[in-house]
């Protein structure tokens, strides 16, 4: 009996997988866990992927997840319109909102440049951003991508598009995080956090 | 902006929570990712979780996951019904039908005693357990619960309901491995292994 599980379970736990980080034996057990002890669970999961994937969208402006034509952010009429952040995704968005302080509008890439994955400058919405650059009045591009390999060459990528324009462009700070002890943190770091230091008085 | 994400979104975030091990970042993580680049993954995980919520049961004989009132094991005539293997979870079953070899039926607990957490015989199935063996024709019954503590004295409980009635009860072994290097194994096992040893001549 190579597969005695029922089909409608056999199935559930090859959907499952679709899930990232997702592989058999998590999603069988997510499966039995489901049908085991959650089957109120599993009704609203199917429910509110469904719901998501009808309503949810991207932001025409900024590729941010939205449910109208405008995100929250461009919706907005708070915000300021003349500094735009570049991020990676929406979680990165949602981390800066938690900060609080800054009151720009965003750019969402949903990605990074990667040439050998085939991501280059379109499929993260650099088409959208150059033409945003060219009519909107933004006079500053802060590029917030992540301090990984990629998030630094897209950060390349998108300073000399905003200078090729003579848009001002900052790149976020890069250093010792609050708390941090020195004695923990990585010499890469910790070299940037002494070259990008900040006079006091 | 304490939440900027669109409303189905968030719910969908939180729906995604009732899977095992998943919490606020992963769930996040997955929404995003279904969103993003899998919407046919997200459409299809919602239908089977649909389905499967609908279709899947338990065995009215083995408490197996079974999508008619007899489970796979449980409705095959060509099964040996003098032996009953009584194991964990269904996937317990599965693993010990891809060993092959054993040829008789299954009794699936659905987890294991656990008295502080409020499992007790009858949550685990062992009043169902306790009339087939006192009706049926049960010349064997196999314990092969898990080797941790809860499956150990999930054993006890079952060995003594088959004493009680003059079944003969059996362990599966416990020992080293196949592939097993006797330096890596640990120190219980070992002695186990060797308490357990078998005539070869």
């Amino acid at each position: 009996m190579a597969n005695a599980y029922p089909a409608h379970l056999a199935e559930l736990i090859d959907a499952l997988r679709c899930l990232p980080g997702v592989g058999q034996k998590s999603a069988q057990r997510a499966a039995f866990h489901l049908l085991q002890r959650d089957r109120g669970g599993a009704r609203r999961l199917a429910a509110s992927l469904k719901e998501a994937d009808a309503h949810v969208r991207a932001c025409t402006r900024c590729r941010m997840f939205a449910e109208a034509e405008l995100c929250v952010f461009c919706a907005s009429g708070n915000r300021d319109a003349s500094q735009l952040c570049v991020v990676e995704g929406p979680a990165d968005a949602m981390a800066i909102e938690e900060g609080g302080g800054y009151r720009g509008l965003y750019f969402v890439l949903m990605g990074h440049l990667s040439p050998l994955d085939g991501i280059g400058p379109e499929e993260i919405g650099l088409d959208l951003l150059a033409a945003r650059l060219d009519t909107d009045d933004i006079a500053e591009l802060i590029i917030a991508t992540n301090a990984t390999l990629e998030g630094e060459a897209t950060a390349h990528y998108l300073a000399e598009m905003a200078r090729a324009r003579g848009i001002a462009v900052s790149r976020i700070a890069q250093g010792i995080p609050r708390g941090g002890e020195l004695e923990y943190v990585d010499g890469v770091t910790l070299s940037q956090a002494i070259a990008g230091r900040q006079k006091l008085l």
